[in-house]
Parts: structure tokens; C-alpha cells; sequence
């Protein structure tokens, strides 16, 4: 936490991204040709220090190392889920309790540290219909709404529908309407021993989405909140 | 809270409602001849014992009598709020902290014991299109979601949107996807001392809502949710 | 859920328990010479369909069948957490998910199917030095502590301190007032997907805490609490 | 919000004080000669922009000016409230919806606004024995923890036990243990509206609690996690 009158430090992000659909479908490479990384950095990259990781790089590019100097980290994934190493996502999980933020985007529900984090299925109802979304601010004074107007227009996209089984949300900031009649808690925050996480349903890989400007600007807010901060000791065990 | 084996007594319901519009207005006189307060009395009359108070009643027919013997209140308002009596308020709402139950419906979203009870505004947007909402279903495992679809249609109604300025709820259950392109959180669920406050947003005056099954089936399953139990002793104080 | 006038069924109960120190332990089996899930189980049996399961018979007693049959499943383990088959944390886990209550006791906070719920490491502070435990009721207002003084007094117990991590509970019923200095929240409700979750600390082995009339009717008050409702569906994946 | 990079402005923050105890009262005149405002004024000092307020100046000090310009408002009351002005009540409620900071201070608890916001008595246990009180971090993660140690004791102060009532907080930070036996929830954070509100205990009148360093830390950390965020609109009304 920053207190009055001190310079914060920028946060130190990192954006891992499966990146496979933007090198397997022409579709796709059409719409995010250096990869989703790239466009996220893009959005990130004026006010963070960002570095990417994915899915090919060795142990997903996600090594101790890594993981220890992240302050936030974004999760993109999709077709490889169940490939992910089994000790990559323990790794994640224990920075995550100890303070990493983490920003779980659109298919990463099914992400197995999101999922591991939840303790739930994380399973939803979904249409690839290319139709509008219209993400509506629930909470206009959460941080991760700072700056949007009262709701973000996506002309077209895939749509998640309710039951969305994950645990009910510490704050829940966005609800998305569907053209086609659904609904979807659509941007959700949760607190898991002391790392801040942030599920944001926006990004499939077919439509630009993250070109968006308040997207843009959501992804960056989120970054912002979910920076750790100093807390408490967490000492667990017998005690004297 | 009856344990198993036990029979448990019938609920004591009153239904509070305003009567205004119903006398007032030909449109609604033709929807609910007898006051909402006899149509929702019906949806509950086979597995509750009902009775009805209205604002016009010597205080409002809310006396210590009738709220000592109420299990669950229910409070249907719009034109009338600012009306309602000091003193009716403040013994509903310690009616409330001591157990019991409380829904509040649709318009009563502004009904002085609701707003205290909230400590918020409780303002929200609406528009009187007679469009379609639809109530999904987004906590499947509550009770007040019992026997329903996934979703409630309700053809015609009013529109309430987002922001609506209360607090957190504690479970969410119902979010409406509304034609004109809103979504609201429907049905909200709160608990201030020891009662049990439920937000249900269907029942415009001028549209048969409260004659829908579904509907009726959450204003009963409301009911059970939000019974007094015995609880545990709420004594306060100076202490030896 | 019942509604006014029906007859409640009676829950089904399945308590499980690891069933070692009773057997290994002299100092043990002087408290609980049946076994803690005996104990427990005459707690229990007076308006509930109980059944036991322990850790040595096949499946850990916990077969498809048992679960599918099981409203409320007890858990109390402790040396053997990690010997539990991951294919019946797997099935416990499911059951949840879809229903099933789940009463975690004592050093239970450690079981895999807990962790796995909560997501987080489960880890606290302890101490066993035999001194008093005082619980405190702080949400009167809750069917867990019905019939309930204002706190419960256990005179001889182990100590179970703070930081607990579990993400914060939906509802905090008890914290602990140790003699020796700490405090801890030693009864917290949780809901993942349909199932009801409570954590309930007291229970040391050494020790006739499920003798205690008072933590007998915790117990048989958590028992109804967690019983499953009929909920709405659970559909999820492609929608048309 | 501050993105990184930005160096955030101060936070301007408005004291307010009862001021009576320390003009009547000679033995909490010797512990706080200048009054409880300006200890807690010198807390804060280095690191904002702190002015004070108290009972007795035109408007309780609390004009719409003041009010307007006012990130964080702090409040220490405990034989006047019922004495503070219904509008100037109004007021602070409003701008605490409209995004401003409040932080509570122990029997600040029974403030007129406090009780607003909350929607319930806040009435508690206590007793003046001047007996120890250790609050625990349960929350090691929260900023208002930042750079504690895992428990603040307080040698020598009043006890406030359970039940507290008031509505179940968003995150619980502190729980207090106290040498007579009791437990008190003595860290609650809540938002309403805008505005995040921090309930914190400490702070009786004949014991220099203000002084001590970790409780002052407690309050600069608090009025740096209260303080309003840009967010998006709160609009309201008849929508098109």
C-alpha cells in the first residue's frame, strides 16, 4: 500500500497466455497476429513493468523465479488446460496465497489454478454466436470500475451464460446482458489467503476484444487492485 | 428451526400493501380487483396462515399486535412511501432485528423501512415499456430458487436497471436480462440482526405478475427462507 | 425444503471418522471407546437416519452408494489426512457440489476434500495445553446456534489460534476465547455450488468435547442447517 | 485509484471529536490534554492533509464545505450523540454514499450515522475493568494490516463483547480477545454506496490509546484503504 505523498513503484505484471489458437487458426492470427500476450502487453505496458510467458516455454515460462518477482499475474488459456503442469499451478497457487494478484480472462475459468482457487467446477453455459454484450457496472465504486462509463459495449462476442458455478463473489463489479437473453456474472473478486483475484469474462480469441478501450482500461484498473500489499504475518503452526 | 421428525407449524404471513393504485386507477383495478394484497394472500393461503394490513387501516393495520404474531412480512409500496408513519417504521424494523422476516417487493424498493434497514438510497433506473424480463437463476442451491427452471419469463413488466444502491447482497439468486438491454439483481438476500430480508423485484402494478406460477413460487419459497428461528440470546449491555 | 404442513423427512447422516487414535491411543480410547463417530452418532441418532463410515473399510466406507444416499456428511480426521484415496476426495468433492452438506470438525481443517473446498491452505496456530475454550456465539440470529446460551464453555480443549487461512465465511456463527491469549473463528458456514459447508473446531481427541450438551446441539443444529434443498437446475456447456 | 507511476496526492482528512470528555472530566483531560482529536491529528500528520472538527463549532464543523473536501472523516463520540444535528447526520450519510471514507472509533459505535449506515442497533456487551485486550490480524492480507505484527495488545482498557450488532462485514480484520473472557469483531470493514466504512474499537477516553504506535499505524492505514476511488456513475432516475 502506498501511503500519501509516496512515489508506488510500478507493478511488475506478468501476462501468461496459452498461445495456441493465434498460431493453429487463421481467424484468430488475423485478430491478435503477435499473440493475446502481445495486445495485453500493449494495453499494460505504459504505466507496468510487463514481461509474457506461455504455454511452449519451459515449465510454461512460469519458473520460481518468475512467479516470485510477479506482482500481478494475467491468465489466459483455452484448448490446454488439462496439458498445464500439475507443479506450475501448485507454484502459482502458493504466490497467490502469499500476495500475487491474479487476473483469470474469459476460457481461464476452467483454468486448473482457477478452478484449484475456487474449489468449485467453474462451469457456466456458453453460445458462439458473435452476438452483442453489454457488460453493466454493478458496483460503480469499486476501483476496477474507476473511469468507465455506466456500462461497455462489445458488438460482438461469444456468450457465457448463467449458472456460473463458482463461489458467490467477495464483490461482484460487472454483469454482462446477451443480445441473445442471457445474463452473466461477468467481472468477480475474490480474496484467497492474501492475493487478490479478479475472474473478467471478455476475450474471446475470434473477436478483438482486447483492442477495446474500456476493456483496455478495466485489465489495467484490475492490475492496479490486485497489486499485493504489505500485510500481517501469516505464521501458522504450534505456538509456545 | 424444526429438527427432523418434528412437524413444523404454519408460518403467520402478513401481506402489507399500499391499496392505493388498485382504487385509483381503472388499469390496475382491472389486474388486481381485490388489491395485490389478495392475490399474493391467495398464492399463499393453502400453507400459510394469512392475513392482510393496509395503509388505510388505523396505522397502517401494522400494530404491535399484529407484528408480535407475524413470522414474515411482506411489503408492497410506490406511491404511499413517504406517508407511512414514523412510528409503524420503526416497529417494523425492530420487529425485523428480532427475527422477522421482511420481503420486500418490486416499488417497496423505497419504502422507509427498507431504506433503513439497507442504510443506502436504494435508488435504481427504470422505464415503463411493458418489455420482456427474463429472472435467471444464478444460486441454484438456494432455497428460494426450490422448483424453479432455470429462468422466469415474465412477458411484459417494467424495466428496472443498474446501479441499484444497496449493499452487498448476502446471496445473490436472481439477476433480470431485460429486452431494452438492462440487467438488475433481482433477487437479493440480506440478514440485519437476526432477520432474514429479502429483495424480489417482480410485480408492477399494472401487469399480472403476481398471477405468474413461477412467481408465486418464489414468493412461497421466500417465505420459508426468511421464517424466525429461535436462535441463540441477543443481550446487550453492561456486563459484570 | 418443507413447506408449512409437510412432514419432514428425517436426514440421512453419514459420519465419517478416521477411527486410529482410538485404537492406538490408550489415553484415547479412555474417552472415546467406541470411537468418536459412535459418539457422535448417539448425538445424532434420536432424529436422524445415521450412519457410520470409517477410514479402514473399503472405499473409507464413503462408496458411491453411501454418498448417494448421504443428506450430511461429518467428517473428523486427523493423522491420516493424506492417506485418504483421492478418488473418494474426488466423490465427496462431486457430492458437495451437487447437495450434499458437509460438517468438518476439529482437526478436519486439514482434509483434502476441506482444502480442496476452501481452495487455500487451511493452516492455523495450536497449542495443546488443556486450558479452557469459551465460544462465542457473535450472530445470534443463525439456526446453528439455536437453543444456544451465549457462549459455550469447554474447560479443558487444545488450542486452535488465528490467522486461520480460509477464504472469510459466508457467515461467522462462533469465535473461540482461549485462556491462554488467543481467539479464533471456530465456526464458519460456507456454500460451494448446492452444498452446505460448516466448520465447526471443537473435538479434540483427548479430550469428551462431543459429550458436551451444548456442542451435541451444535452438531444436530449444523445437521439441519446443511440438509440439501431442491434448488433449480444445474445446467451447464452448450447452450442452443 | 493511482496507477503506477502517478504520485497520489494526500488524502485530505477531517477529525471529528465529541470533546467533552477531555473538558469535564479531569482524568481524561490528563491523558488527553488537547483532546482525542488532536492525538489522533498528530497520527496522521506527516503523511496528510488532517484538519479537526468537534461538537460544539457551528454545524458540528461539519459544513457541506468541510464535508465536500473531505476524502476521510473520522469519528470519536460517545455522550452527545443523540445530540448531533439530524442534518448534519444528512449530510455526512450523503457524501459517505457518494464515495467519502469513514472510519469509526470505538464508541462511535452507538454515532447516529454510524447506526444509519448500518440499518441496525449496534449495541454490544462491555464493561470498564481496565483489563488487557489483544487484537489478532484474522485478515493478514488486508492493507489496514500493512506492517503489523500479528496481534496488538492494549494493557490496560475497557472490554466490548459479542454479539455486535450489526451487519455481517465485508471483511473482518481484528478480532479482540479480552482478559476477562470475552471476544468483540474489532476491525470491520463495509461499503455503502461509494464509500468504504472501517468500524475499529480501540480507543476508550481515560487510557492513552491513541498513542500507541500500532493503533496509530491501524488508523493511517485505514484512512489510506478509505479513501474514495474515481469509479464510474451513480445515475439514477427515469432511463430512455
Amino acid at each position: 500500500m502506498t501511503t500519501g505523498g509516496d512515489v508506488p513503484t510500478m507493478a511488475t505484471v506478468t501476462i501468461w497466455n496459452e498461445y495456441r489458437h493465434e498460431r493453429e487458426d487463421e481467424a484468430v492470427t488475423a485478430v491478435y497476429p503477435d499473440g493475446i500476450h502481445e495486445t495485453l502487453a500493449d494495453a499494460l505496458a505504459d504505466d507496468h513493468d510487463v514481461t509474457t510467458a506461455t504455454f511452449d516455454e519451459p515449465e510454461h515460462g512460469l519458473t520460481a523465479d518468475v512467479l516470485e518477482r510477479t506482482d500481478v499475474l494475467l491468465w489466459w488459456g483455452h484448448e490446454a488446460h488439462d496439458e498445464v503442469s500439475e507443479s506450475v499451478v501448485d507454484r502459482v497457487h502458493q504466490r497467490v496465497l502469499e500476495g500475487m494478484g491474479l487476473i483469470v480472462l474469459h476460457s481461464g475459468h476452467y483454468a486448473k489454478v482457477f478452478k484449484r482457487l475456487m474449489g468449485t467446477t467453474c462451469s457456466l453455459q456458453y453460445r458462439e454466436d458473435g452476438a452483442t454484450e453489454r457488460l453493466w457496472v454493478v458496483d460503480p465504486g469499486h476501483p476496477i470500475a474507476d473511469g468507465l462509463e455506466e456500462s461497455i459495449e462489445l458488438p460482438r462476442t461469444e456468450m457465457y451464460g448463467e449458472p456460473f458455478d463458482v463461489p458467490e463473489p467477495d464483490r461482484l463489479v460487472f454483469v454482462s446482458w446477451f443480445e441473445g437473453g442471457e445474463v452473466f456474472r461477468s467481472g468477480c473478486c475474490y480474496r484467497r489467503g492474501s492475493g487478490r483475484i479478479f475472474y473478467f469474462r471478455p476475450g474471446h480469441e475470434t473477436y478483438p476484444i482486447y483492442e477495446h478501450d474500456a476493456v483496455r482500461r478495466v485489465v489495467r484498473n484490475a492490475v492496479e487492485w490486485a497489486r499485493p500489499t504489505d500485510g500481517a504475518p501469516r505464521t501458522f503452526g504450534e505456538r509456545e
